[in-house]
């Protein structure tokens, strides 16, 4: 299986802590070994930076953990290959344009024979189930909502079906972007937080490291952090819906 | 205007020792200071760094510098800003897929007025003319392959037709990979080399750097290099044939 790390905020944030410790989930602190890969929106571009080598010696990441990209939405994944190679186009998270935006898709679980119908529209270039529900979710966006991208809650409404059909094949956590929401679907393991004055001293879970975001934020600064695994040993996570579209915008959830 | 640079060989090469003087022309020697990006193949895979920095003072290129990825086809791009802001989503190179493959393009030159009819099936995310051609190719492509990705000949004869049409509209340098091939179209600046045994010494032209490539290669080995101008200044580097698609692979030059 996977990590999935995801952040959505009101204002652009930089990720490096949190990602400190996340990568050290990439075959020091944990066995993720198989690559590893993080999407910076920035605006309405985006900014993948992605390695088949394990986090924890990758040079990439040195330079992510190192340098403050801002952005309103982020999403990272960590790989144990399932289904397969490891190599650069199994490597999350996974990149298409729909409605003249990019979409970032990373996935968490194991989908049993999966084989969706595929029109050309949108094709994998890989061997995974990860890439394939993401060009059937593409897919499927596409047409039902011809005339371009739906208002926010009917593009979870549309998301939330799709997923169920999903999910009966198997685990399906997943985070997807467009740069403007952030949508998590949890079917075994997905916790969040959400961050906001009185910011107070966090503390890493995965290596020695705290900081203290009464520093670095103003009051009205507001992150919603996403994660397979809690990233902090001194906050409270919670656990997502299961089996739900979970939409984060500005910092915030809008279950639906 | 923008530079263009190009790597396509028959063994995976790294693009260190070029990439070093293209980089420099990014702010330090010549004045394309609006962004700059890269693309690597590694097998069907693809990885892109972006950075809306200029490239000589840009974190990610001292990355891409030192970080010896091996690719048989690289596309790199400096950009000096005619349409669309400085942004993210204006930087070249684009990235998109068709055919289960991912496709790279970045483009040197100008189209005015340029407004083609899209179908939906590729939409340009930021505002540049540049993107606009990418994806204007890639719908005109799929349409007429509508069965998947043809034999390369019959790929270079529709480009060069897509290519006829949109240059009478302006300077359209421009270089596209699918990680097989590289295509590469010359209006006004394109200088290629092919470096193959017997090696020599090479000498960049915008740093005093040189590297004895007899050192790093072996008998077998053939790198086609492909610039807006050429990068070093001992070597003879051709003016690629104008109004062409020249089509790169193995790191030889196949002319339409």
């Amino acid at each position: 299986m996977c990590q999935l790390m995801g952040m959505n905020c009101n204002v652009p944030t930089d990720i490096c802590f949190s990602f400190t410790g996340f990568q050290a989930r990439g075959g020091a602190t944990d066995v993720h070994r198989d690559g590893w890969g993080i999407a910076f929106f920035e605006g309405r571009g985006v900014r993948v930076f992605l390695d088949p080598q394990p986090s924890a010696d990758s040079l990439v990441a040195e330079l992510v953990r190192h340098y403050p990209i801002r952005s309103l939405n982020v999403i990272a994944h960590i790989r144990k290959a399932t289904q397969g190679e490891i190599g650069l186009e199994n490597t999350h998270p996974f990149m298409r344009e729909l409605w003249g935006r990019y979409w970032i898709f990373a996935h968490n679980g194991n989908l049993a024979d999966y084989a969706p119908d595929f029109d050309g529209s949108f094709l994998p270039v890989g061997q995974t189930d990860s890439e394939r529900a993401f060009c059937h979710l593409l897919q499927t966006l596409r047409a039902r909502f011809p005339a371009g991208m739906p208002a926010r809650k009917r593009l979870q409404a549309a998301i939330e079906d799709f997923s169920a059909q999903v999910r009966a094949l198997g685990q399906f956590n997943f985070l997807l972007s467009n740069g403007d929401s952030l949508f998590a679907h949890r079917s075994t393991d997905l916790y969040y937080i959400v961050r906001q004055a009185p910011f107070t001293v966090a503390h890493l879970k995965d290596q020695d490291v705290s900081i203290d975001f009464s520093e670095v934020t103003t009051q009205d600064d507001r992150v919603a952090l996403i994660a397979t695994q809690p990233l902090t040993d001194n906050e409270t996570w919670t656990p997502l819906p299961s089996d739900r579209i979970a939409m984060f915008v500005d910092g915030a959830l809008r279950e639906s």
